[in-house]
């Protein structure tokens, strides 16, 4: 692993982001991961920020309200195509999806919280502002397409606290 | 002016944005550039995303709330230190910003709001969702410092409707 510039390598993270990437989080005992397909990264509040947005319905979002920390693991040479579309479809709540899609878990720099082995650009993230979504404060064309069962996203604002790549899989 | 993708120069744009961009918006008659340090690009809701931040107390505030729209134009090779500044402490409600710091305009692409010359890159963004900020959901960390005064900010997330740059000035 070699750190990097929270601002580099954007590009291919926002290129894959929508193609799929790992959240994971560990609360306890408690460890699952899920396919993100949306994000933005940026500064704020003097810090540089990774924000995800996850629904109330998530296994994830029960150990992100306790966690308060979130890794991101980004497939970049390796597609993880199978294992993306695993953890997204599938709930921690039903089955361990790190032992059934096989990913191997890599320790991350500063947090308890692991990493996805294989994968390219990875970030670690404390969160430290967090909101629910406000259905009426949207324009209706996204409240039609993303929210038909009306199951809103709460954005997690996680401070990145280490920015790094995989040489091996970029 | 060359169109690029809206993941394209992000390293330097996240390395400008702490020293400072314009955002400009127009409401009818009524135009007003202001400076930012803090915003995060990405992709949600399928679409290219720029999120940025204002204090209800700004002037451009309520621009924004009736415009829905805004530009934002981040010096690359010019620092444009003293426009930044002038932008960044005075209010257009007092005085005519860009006609004070000498600023020229260019009209955008995409919407009425225009752009400013002499930067190196640009985006136009219409607001598809905006959330005020909830105090209570912050880390006391960062209430202590960006919020001693209770100024809180809106969160305002616009697609990005057009992304390009000015070779001349990267």
């Amino acid at each position: 692993m070699k750190n990097v510039g929270y601002n580099e390598y954007l590009k291919e993270v926002l290129e894959q982001l929508p193609k799929g990437a790992f959240l994971t989080v560990k609360n306890g005992e408690q460890l699952n991961t899920m396919t993100i397909g949306w994000g933005t990264v940026g500064y704020i509040w003097k810090m540089p920020v990774f924000m995800v947005l996850v629904r109330h319905s998530r296994h994830t979002y029960r150990l992100l309200e306790e966690a308060k920390e979130f890794t991101i693991s980004i497939p970049l040479k390796n597609d993880f195509k199978k294992e993306l579309a695993l953890c997204g479809t599938k709930s921690g709540r039903d089955m361990d999806k790190i032992k059934e899609a096989k990913l191997n878990l890599l320790p991350a720099q500063t947090m308890e919280t692991p990493i996805i082995d294989g994968c390219g650009r990875y970030f670690e993230c404390k969160v430290v502002y967090q909101q629910s979504m406000e259905p009426s404060l949207l324009i209706p064309e996204i409240k039609g397409t993303a929210y038909k069962q009306g199951d809103y996203h709460v954005l997690y604002y996680g401070e990145i606290k280490a920015s790094y790549i995989n040489e091996d899989y970029i």
